[in-house]
């Protein structure tokens, strides 16, 4: 199989069968978020992985009671920072020339300007960033998933400060952004399972300039 | 190899070699991004497939002058709308139930509903949405280039203004958000190739709630 297979497989899983993912699928799938590419290497985000089924269920009704959270048999929530301080880039930096057998301060001149940069822009800018960081994640655990034929619905549709608030994230420095149950499609009650998925075509989707 | 060998594999390449990558491979990266999952199928984003290098080396300008835009041979750009408009919705919410053999306004009851909701965020909320939807679709050109040993450089170091001037991006209700090189790494020259690729240790990202 190739990516490309795996995305036509899958499909935003309306309705789940209740069996359980195997951990180390689930443990595959975070890894692919974990290696994702993010600006500069920050890496703003967090994934909390919840299969806990009480905490699951008061997810749901902050979700508009969408049955996938239930019926799969774990959550990823991918909660992006609220904001970057040099604190945080510092961590980054260190434990990045630490690895690297670096010098401490070989990147500190990267550092400073990237702080710069970064502290011009204010917290709103900072919220939308890492959103975006965290959507370059979301979308390696999508593409994970599906190869290892593994159900997920991509959703935005929850009451991201509930969701905050029941995760316990304000405290951490951290918003949910989106979140993906994980499980397997009801193949007999699933509506969405035989419609045909729709794409923009190709030739109105990219534009080539050659 | 698996996803997560292949995302391992890659890295952001600084330095390329010059070698042009197969049409079929830049065609099959493509796909991958149009098969992106977005918030209610909407597509918000368009993507430029750039291999005329004047054109190439005028963008490189506009973007720090990072040598791989030109020692690539293609650079992926992807543009997202510059807001939502119920014309927009519109089209894709026809098209889908045109494809799907629906009748023509069996969509309408959650058309209306998305475009309320939509309508009532205005056009600030409507760009940051339109380009984290851009970058789930991104994260999957990532994972399919690094599966088709393609190497590729995520970019956000450019003048977004000056890029969709060059582009004529405006016009098309568009704006660049990020941009991808693709092309193949200088082994003899690439100074980031042999270090370590640093990532938040496994037990740090991802929080488990059992």
């Amino acid at each position: 199989m190739s990516l490309v297979n795996d995305l036509q497989w899958r499909y935003a899983t309306k309705k789940m069968n209740g069996k359980a993912v195997p951990q180390e699928k689930v443990d595959y799938i975070v890894e692919a978020a974990r290696l994702a590419p993010s600006s500069s290497g920050i890496q703003p985000y967090r994934v909390l992985v919840i299969s806990n089924k009480e905490l699951l269920e008061k997810i749901k009704v902050a979700a508009n009671n969408q049955s996938q959270i239930t019926d799969g048999s774990h959550l990823l929530v991918f909660a992006a920072w609220d904001g970057y301080t040099l604190d945080k880039i510092d961590e980054v930096f260190s434990k990045t020339t630490k690895e690297r057998g670096m010098p401490e301060n070989a990147m500190d001149e990267y550092k400073n300007r990237l702080w710069g940069y970064l502290d011009s822009f204010g917290q709103d800018w900072h919220k939308n960033h890492s959103a975006k960081q965290a959507y370059i994640s979301f979308g390696l655990a999508i593409a994970a998933a599906a190869e290892q034929k593994v159900d997920a619905t991509p959703m935005e549709g929850f009451d991201a400060e509930k969701l905050d608030e029941i995760l316990g994230l304000r405290e951490k420095g951290l918003n949910s952004v989106v979140i993906l149950p994980l499980g397997y499609r009801d193949e007999e009650n699933d509506w969405l399972l035989n419609l045909k998925k729709v794409r923009i075509d190709k030739e109105d989707f990219a534009y080539e300039m050659n």
